[in-house]
């Protein structure tokens, strides 16, 4: 990794910004519907931002073309050192090839790092993709909640839940890099099979669909999670109750972490990750409930910095991965 | 840590064996009943052994005491370079203080590596104190069926269930010292009563006396896991039954394991460990079924190297963990 510490030791870029704050890489967010792409700085800065329709059933030029033409919406990029790309998985990290993701048929078994290189001249070795729950963690393990923690802890709350660890400044990434799916963590062996086809995983039992089917149960109607929300502050005892049983979920599924990693920073982010000020006291009892470590309850449990800019910040964090 | 690099670049021992296959250090593991202590070679050979009766609920002195005199049994002691305690947790690594394992209150709040490197008359950096699961992990890594492999997850199955990941080389340790605790991943959340105060935990789940609470129920009998194995072999179809299930919520704990930590290699020990070949096909199926690694079945599990001697072992590798 550490494509700028390599760029900057004249490896790659010898015309390149020498400080590190003045360099700037391409961030690049693959969505369902959509392509983002930004120009960050060394900090972090979101210097500028574009997003084009996508058509992820489309054919994979056309896919790559809505790349191309959400980065040429920047404008110039001559001293842009290097690329990331942030999409759903499951992908190999290491060759930089989209296997099978569900929401994006346009690229089964495509070499997007590669593509894109090419379509952006740049080498190769400079292009990084990652799947978007680990590209956020390093964001706000670099530049976000997380600066300054060694273990970093990272879960976004959305239609899914993914969640990324990140370590010393460099993603924890597993074996074939498809660490850490702890969102697939299962609390109810008999619980309600998941979309992953285990049964009982936290993302079956409180995500966005999740807590919408609560809500249903409860109040009628498949409310998403910001209109339970606003329910409860309005004074809906149901749509407290489902917010509550929701966070008493992602309380105990955050102890069960907690046993097994022991992070310094817990930090949650995604659509869902929004309604934390609303549920924090229910979390952090949950949370200690649910670890037998004593001192559970003095992780700093934080919403995360980066929101809607999460995937581009994310892509474009991986340019700046610490080095083995 | 690397106490041993230290002391061969002199920081420490300038009268040192130089060849690191001829290096020694002592491993000491504290049981609830007794201390045996190891002569251990820098290839993981136990040169010489020794056990001593120990009363857990004595006074800290006499627990001092026990070690002292396993450790004098042991023989001259001329060229050790350093040494290892595996204990019970929990306690304080990095202080090197036991803090109130339930099955040793003689050394409540003990600084156990202090006053044996003052007993053994070693600088109290070159004494290392780690919970027994950890240190067997370690040693696994280091010398045993991890051998070579980048990422290790290790689990001891017995009385209790343990369990330690070793990644190049280097503990995993978390926060304060309390990762993993991976035997407390809860799989059941309205599951039975843990001794850790939780709910649905593996080890309340599948560790010995919960088979043995099963083997109860099935066969009238609190059998042990041997002697259920042995009337399995026997040809009773109710002690298959009780291995069977056991094995099934053990194989839905590795997936889940796999899922988050996606491991090189899977070694479990412990005494229940032992009965590995009897139920490794269940194993393999159920960890399949619980991961959504595709990949995961690939994973190498594998029964430990050292049996009884994991502890004095253990100890021994926590002298040649891997630097920072």
């Amino acid at each position: 990794m550490a494509i700028l510490e390599n760029a900057q030791r004249g490896k790659y870029t010898p015309g390149m910004a020498t400080s590190r704050a003045r360099v700037r890489c391409l961030g690049i967010d693959i969505g369902g519907t959509k392509v983002a792409a930004g120009l960050v700085s060394g900090t972090g800065r979101i210097l500028r931002r574009a997003r084009v329709p996508m058509a992820a059933n489309g054919s994979a030029a056309a896919g790559l073309a809505a790349v191309r033409a959400a980065v040429e919406q920047l404008g110039s990029l001559h001293d842009v050192a290097a690329a990331g790309i942030s999409s759903p998985g499951p992908l190999d990290q290491r060759r930089g090839v989209v296997l099978n993701p569900p929401n994006l048929p346009c690229w089964r078994d495509y070499p997007l790092a590669r593509a894109l290189a090419r379509a952006l001249d740049l080498p190769v070795a400079r292009v990084r993709l990652e799947n978007d729950a680990n590209a956020a963690a390093l964001a706000e393990a670099r530049w976000g909640a997380g600066r300054g923690y060694g273990s970093v802890f990272y879960a976004t709350l959305g239609t899914g839940i993914g969640a990324g660890l990140v370590l010393g400044g460099q993603l924890y990434r597993g074996r074939t890099g498809n660490a850490i799916e702890a969102g697939h963590l299962s609390l109810e062996r008999r619980g309600p099979r998941c979309g992953c086809g285990k049964r009982g995983c936290i993302e079956a039992l409180a995500s966005g669909p999740a807590l919408a089917r609560r809500a249903r149960a409860r109040l009628g109607r498949p409310l998403k999670a910001e209109q339970v929300a606003a329910a409860w502050r309005a004074g809906d005892k149901g749509a407290r109750a489902v917010l509550e049983e929701t966070a008493e979920l992602l309380g105990a599924w955050l102890g069960n972490i907690v046993d097994v990693l022991e992070p310094e920073v817990i930090i949650l982010g995604g659509g869902m990750g929004r309604l934390w000020w609303q549920w924090r006291a229910t979390l952090q009892r949950e949370l200690q409930d649910w670890s037998l470590n004593s001192r559970a309850g003095e992780i700093p449990l934080l919403p995360a910095r980066f929101g809607a800019d999460a995937g581009i910040a994310g892509a474009a964090a991986l340019c700046f991965e610490a080095a083995n």
